[in-house]
């Protein structure tokens, strides 16, 4: 579902080594990345249902595209200015995970739905009714699933009768089409014991997918039905009537999902400079509070044997460093971020490493920009 | 201290209503915003110290602009991309009141030095020397500060002779313009009973301001003494041999330094659309952990009585609302930052309000772009 859009000239940082970059940034192992890759299109692989990864874990079309060159059918995301990005980078078939009630951001999904298939979430009849008034006289139909409540507790409408009243509602307007159903367990994914996370997923894909047989007993056609996390992507890749799975985090993973899974490793680091060695037990980073998140907790040092990060200020990590290490100013350190999607979302780009050098540079094209430039390309489009 | 720069055109978002605004965003209610300004301005007016705004709060050299017109004599940053972003909106004086240690910054370091008055930390032999050697065959000087610890612990050199010897060393490497000395008390900042406060500030810059006497003593020329914040202005302000204050936060303000001081209001806001009520005690807006940082605590409603934000995950902010509130999908809510520094570091846009309206859109120019595209222009500047 990939078209063809016209290759970028190599960037200036292309082909150095990494001892070269600038930092704070972030790194990209590429044969991990692959592997990650390949393990998860190889699980969807005999078809029982399909991937669409979610992009709000990466915000960059141009991993999207190997995800689709491995057998993706499209691409999940969470915001309309990464499902910009995405169309841009030529992929086609996104569904917004998401509610989009802004008006500004209102109309520029029907512009993205003027040229691509692209479905959007909905949750209420005030959400629908609006959506639907604003294709009028556009000539745009917006694909519509309705998110439903599978015990997350965020957004969502009840599973059962008023999710089918509302999907016929959705049905019933114009301008709209009604695709399916997606619900996120989003409760369910981060639990490390696999038992239990399995059985909270498959409390929530119950609920979801007895509301799309019950929608279909209405005369509904249910499409779709979405739901998943890379917590849970075994769990519901298998679940008898989930057609879609929108698990992102897999590609480039991180250290709280590494404690609910083995499947995947961690590729995603954050590059960093000693900036000081003030004492024999502190050094200091290049990297703080505006390079990596610190919600799931602080990132970790993977290339320093002794070296431990102990606290981060705005543009500094603070390093306890063992008795005698020689960690002076110039050192590279590397460190896995405890969450990567909010840390991606801090960077301008992804440096994917081969063995010894950089062989993608990679825009993160699905950052939030000046909302009148386009992601994708520069060039004003506020209209 | 500003150059003259070609004006750019309106932004196609200037002159509409806050209800028309993309959401999340940033905004900044201008009145309070100039009340700041004028309000640390004037404290400044005497000449005692100098004023040089740091500009890690804001990153946008439009506010910087507005701050060296009330006065302040250039600003300080803590990255080159801020910097550049500085010198690109026309400001010449700047002091990066960080160390410089990556080889890629380094380059772009001699860059600004080549067409500003620019002036950078050095807590290490080691750092000195590379900056030196940079210089070699470019022509260029870097101004230097030598960063003294003054009881934060993180970077700078001890007080005293091994700063002194440092800022020695400094003033006989080529290149090299030893200008002065530089502390920053972040462990007295954010002390919220003032006396304590104070206490620990004079504490501070006591060591920097001895070692500035002892630095004098061995026939070196101190031009510079520079520590301060904004919980802390009114006493490194006065504090006989301080020469300058750093104080940042004061211009936009936050939650945090509401605590610390009441000197100055809460200019910043963020700007949220509520995207679903799926129950009478929950709503849900499109603000979360990518638009707003936490390491402060939470933000808070501030435009709607009754509405506490209770949790936040990356795209979504779940509210507690209160029995009988009306808060439906489409509403706006406005949200006062915990922390305003990394907040800003999130977004591309700071929209300044007038009365009624969009007066002013502001570009966070100094946040993190591809590095190969210059801040303030674009346009590859990888050499």
């Amino acid at each position: 579902m990939a078209m063809t859009v016209p290759p970028k000239p190599p960037h200036g940082l292309a082909g150095i080594g990494k001892e070269s970059l600038p930092t704070p940034s972030l790194i990209v192992d590429e044969e991990c990345l692959n592997s990650n890759i390949k393990r998860m299109a190889d699980f969807f692989a005999d078809g029982k249902a399909r991937l669409r990864p979610h992009a709000k874990s990466h915000k960059c079309s141009a991993l999207a595209l190997r995800q689709l060159e491995a057998g993706a059918i499209g691409v999940t995301v969470a915001t309309i200015e990464e499902a910009e990005a995405m169309v841009a980078g030529g992929i086609r078939d996104i569904l917004i995970a998401n509610l989009v009630v802004n008006e500004f951001w209102v109309k520029r999904l029907l512009g993205l739905a003027a040229k691509s298939d692209v479905k959007v979430a909905v949750d209420s009849v005030q959400n629908a009714c609006q959506l639907s008034r604003a294709t009028q006289g556009t000539g745009t139909t917006v694909g519509v699933l309705v998110e439903v409540n599978v015990g997350m507790n965020r957004c969502g409408v009840d599973p059962g009768e008023p999710a089918c009243d509302l999907a016929q509602l959705v049905s019933s307007l114009p301008g709209l089409q009604f695709r399916g159903l997606m619900g996120y367990e989003g409760h369910a994914v981060g639990i490390e014991d696999r038992r239990a996370r399995a059985k909270q997923c498959e409390r929530s894909m119950d609920l979801l997918t007895s509301t799309a047989e019950l929608a279909r007993s209405r005369g509904l056609s249910v499409e779709i039905v979405s739901g998943g996390g890379t917590g849970t992507y075994d769990t519901t890749g298998r679940y008898p009537g989930i057609t879609e799975v929108q698990a992102g985090s897999y590609a480039l993973m991180d250290l709280q999902y590494r404690r609910v899974t083995s499947d995947f490793r961690c590729a995603l680091r954050i590059l960093a400079t000693v900036l000081s060695r003030p004492t024999r037990h502190r050094a200091v980073i290049d990297a703080g509070l505006k390079s990596m998140s610190t919600e799931f907790g602080l990132p970790e040092v993977c290339n320093q044997e002794g070296v431990v990060l102990d606290d981060l200020s705005e543009e500094h990590g603070i390093l306890r460093v063992g008795e005698g290490h020689p960690l002076a100013p110039g050192d590279l350190v590397e460190l896995l971020p405890s969450h990567s999607c909010t840390t991606v979302a801090l960077h301008p780009i992804l440096y994917v490493l081969g063995a010894s050098q950089v062989v993608e540079v990679w825009e993160v094209d699905g950052r939030t920009i000046d909302p009148c430039m386009s992601n994708g390309s520069i060039g004003p489009s506020c209209a």
